[in-house]
């Protein structure tokens, strides 16, 4: 909790009025009481008309749709501001006080791997050697952790997931503000992942945490090495998400959809349940009805793709 | 060795009839007397009327082709039984009994390496901080594992090898039989990866392991950073893999063959050796005449691809 | 120092006249007294007549454009001989013997991460469990290592850096000459790694350090996750990188350039500063003209490539 006075002196804007506590920073359509969220565009003056948010950012451009309940922050430079704020929440990365570990029982910690304070480990889990587990992670039962995987703090790993050697869990999402200068101002990711259970990663995955909130990887869902998964992603049940495939942030996936290998969506998209994208495939709209085969980029239908490579073929003659 | 009867009870198959030893899992083509393999496609019917494999799971509409040598398990779900039994054939991830690793003379194992029970390391090979050497694992002579590398058990690394930091080598294939439902069910990938002589590999890179026998990476092959390789491959000796490419499962190269940045093979290819593939090449057919130079997706070779590369350039004002 | 008759004689070149000491190695252009150089395409005439390397590896064809104050090293296979002569003057992979590591102030090493002999890290910085720094490393103040990130010998990071997890600063370069049999012959990859300050790199992303001298990253760059930044590349201040996205050898980014997800750029390219690349970009030549947007493969303007995508949509029905 720190007091939005205190919040506003720090990023440098002027606040006259009563004090409030501040629990955290949202987005408007998530901010619950207490939360201060923003507006950095006019697309989202809905949100900002609904928010439940206690305090919000916001441009003199946008001030007078700020409903009377909620407290306004004004600046030009939203985003700036927003960054400047997120740093005061941030966590520190690594605490060495706290809480001891607790491990569950039938579970092995091998030598080298390190299991930090706040930690919990379910049972019958094996933690292999060099595998790094962040504070106050959770890890379920009967899970393997492989060599020389990181899982960041605040994490969540549900019931029997495996995860592959060097795969990180929880790094930031790639976030930043901008100066006039041209400079990049971090946006701390205060949020975190969770895997729910029975999710399988490869090697040399990344998936990143929520700028707020949670990146969602549901129960079933199989992950390929090397694929990236962008922060506040929510990845649907029992999807497949095949080697070298990227997915840009808050990108939603329902359930079993297919990524093949080198494809890859754009941010803030809703693919619907059952699409399966070839590889290759580049995703850059939402997708609203299930069960259709995508491939290519520009992305289209697998069939008229398929006439397509063939014109293709044919004009390089 | 596990009793067939005892494999078809668990996998919920009904077998009446002598019960044999079975030593392990296998496709028909590569399956040895003792072994139990499968067919899940009518296209391998050849395959299986030439089986050394002692059983096999097989559908009820390709039964009367089962010599009469071989016992049938017959289901409808063929991928499905074969991903339940190759849970029994599976290996601990970690075993933390066994053979204490035995390493050669002039070698240094840094502080923070950690070397697994059964495994073996060569003479006047350096393992470096933070890397994992597996069960049973074996590491040749001469050779430089980086920090946090992970090798993981069974798997063979040859003499005068390079292994760059984070990279990894053996985890599991992509292998996964589906249910009715949409949900994947694990295929236990239990072979290992094989890299000879001369290997030199980046950071960031993996390898999977094969389902059954071996991944092979044959000698002076050189890969770059980031690449994946996929499970079953053969990379001929001396082949060059530059840096984000990607090769599907079960896909083999010939010798000397270049592929280049984030360019891309589909799973069950033959490519001839001395085949060049430019940056960004999808290769999805196999390639039969040796000393050629691709490009594109579709792939093509290069100069009409170039020609094609100026049309479109054209189609585009 | 060794001396130039002992090289010769190592790498199988005659050389008779009166001997020097070599320092070390380096191209034409960049070659400072006592440096032996090589010519490998007769492009360079121009370098190599302004030379200041104190002797060069030459063909015989080429052998009169040296200056009579260079001493000429005449071969064929220019390459494979500077191959061998690479090897004579790299470092061992890990020392063990050195000076004890120097740690600032308030700074964390956590348990299981190692700092090796020689290494220096500032003042309040964070190395977290399972991270390794290099021999002669340095690691500047208020920076935060995440676990398993793996920093080689020699490389230098700025103050107030943040390196997420699993990445690799300092990699070999992946640089070979090639025989006659088509066997690759290492060059070793003497140079190293700098970071200027307030760099941001993400998690599995691997940056190469040079052949000669140093792969630049400048202040306050942004790389994401899973990014390949090739040797002796230079990438200028307030870039962004973003995921999946790759740089070949020896191109140079100037300042405020934008590579969007699983864009590639060859190698030795001048990217003009302010130039931004959409995701997919594929960019094989150099940049001129700055403040540019540029999309597609081959690359064009960001217009005329939108236009394209809609033509080609059309092609496919």
């Amino acid at each position: 909790m720190i007091n939005l006075k205190k919040i506003a002196d720090s990023i440098g804007i002027e606040f006259i009025g009563s004090d409030i506590e501040i629990s955290g920073l949202n987005n408007l359509k998530d901010a619950q009481e207490g939360e201060l969220a923003f507006i950095d565009h006019a697309k989202y003056t809905k949100d900002l008309e609904n928010t439940k948010a206690s305090a919000v950012i916001v441009s003199s451009s946008m001030k007078e749709k700020v409903p009377t309940h909620v407290i306004a922050l004004v600046d030009e430079e939203v985003n700036l501001k927003l960054a400047y704020a997120s740093e005061l929440f941030a966590p520190l990365a690594f605490e060495v006080d706290g809480k001891e570990p607790v491990i569950g029982e039938g579970s092995i910690i091998a030598p080298t791997a390190f299991i930090s304070t706040g930690a919990t480990i379910g049972k019958n889990t094996t933690i292999m050697p060099g595998a790094v587990i962040g504070n106050n992670a959770k890890v379920g039962n009967n899970c393997i952790v492989y060599p020389n995987v990181t899982i960041y703090r605040d994490c969540v790993i549900g019931d029997r997931c495996i995860i592959h050697a060097s795969t990180v869990i929880g790094s930031d999402g790639f976030g930043f503000a901008h100066t006039k200068l041209g400079e990049h101002v971090k946006i701390f990711q205060n949020g975190n992942v969770v895997l729910e259970s029975d999710v399988e990663i490869g090697s040399n995955t990344s998936i990143d945490r929520a700028v707020f909130k949670t990146t969602l990887v549901k129960k079933g869902v199989k992950i390929d090495n090397l694929v990236q998964i962008g922060h506040n992603c929510v990845i649907g049940e029992h999807s497949i998400i095949v080697s070298q495939a990227g997915i840009a942030g808050t990108t939603t996936l329902g359930r079993n959809v297919v990524l093949g290998g080198q494809s890859a969506t754009s941010g803030h998209l809703d693919i619907a349940p059952f699409s399966t994208f070839a590889a290759r495939a580049g995703v850059t709209k939402s997708i609203k009805e299930p069960h259709k085969t995508y491939a290519g980029f520009p992305l289209m239908e697998h069939k008229p793709w398929m006439k397509l490579q063939a014109k293709i073929a044919k004009l390089a003659k």
